[in-house]
């Protein structure tokens, strides 16, 4: 997992059948100081977060473990939103 | 997943039996301001993108989720066309 | 995996129910001179690494092998503490 | 999926029993071009790629989903031949 | 999958249990001409490389595929040791 700060969203007409509902939000990740590290990567959004706020993102099969994301093609997913770095 | 542009596509004749029928694309991933980002990779794609469109583009397992890509070495895809990054 | 030292934690109240109750940790890799490479990402542990230790870290799908953690989307772990780098 | 070079190959007599008779080659990612991109990596090979051919390369667990290719500790294999690259 | 040079291992006391008798090298991914790429990693070993040698190292879920690494949290494992680079 890593921080990140949620900067925009993406909209996507066309797309696979089972993804019709799903949040795509664009994150940037983000050191322990909210510098931003790395490149942005798009993530599906079931906790609804906003646009800056400070979250925690899951990559890979992970993200498909739940109820929700199972059968969706989906490899990034927004699983928190963090109250506090320490 | 990630914003890509597609930027090409790859032909091979001789390919792992599953794979015949699959369009290959060459992808580039790109920030929300569409500057490039990174390498490009190949991408299956399912949907129809065309040369020039901005994509979604998933990877990993994530993308032999549904019953189309099930049993093909697959670890990118197309999973939809993006109409506006907000 | 990989070794690195854990250099912080983060705090999330609205997060993904199956997580609640895992404590997030900030570790960055680091080489076997203990020097920092690459970027921080956030690990789950369950094995009670304090901040400033210097832990074996996994990833992907390898940490949810075990009972534990299976079913919870968690992409990285604390697998052990390190004693002693040869 | 990435395209590659075929750059050599690798030699192991001791290595995992279910890897015997696996061709290992040792393949440089390029560009459209043909321009390298990264780090070498060793793909296996099943379908006969010989030294300075552009191939189509896959990495995870994707390799492993045909049947050829279960129960290998496989991450990356080479599934065609590129022809031509548009 | 990669090659590598095994530099060091790594011990830890405190581990999950079902790391236990297993050993952790610290390898270094190096080019067909074994110049260092990238970041030292831990993979496990079931082959006995020693210190020095250069090794196939195989990644992600690939690496669990065997009998002997099933239920084990292993991202990273020696496949084989590397008699020959052509």
């Amino acid at each position: 997992m890593y921080i990140a700060k949620v900067v925009g969203n993406v909209v996507a007409t066309r797309k696979e059948e089972s993804l019709v509902g799903t949040r795509f939000m664009i994150i940037q990740q983000v050191d322990k100081h909210e510098n931003p590290i790395g490149n942005e990567v798009v993530a599906a959004d079931y906790i609804g977060a906003g646009k800056g706020e400070i979250v925690l993102v899951g990559t890979g099969s992970s993200v498909r473990v739940g109820d929700v994301n199972k059968g969706k093609p989906i490899d990034a997913a927004i699983l928190g939103i963090i109250d506090e770095i320490q």
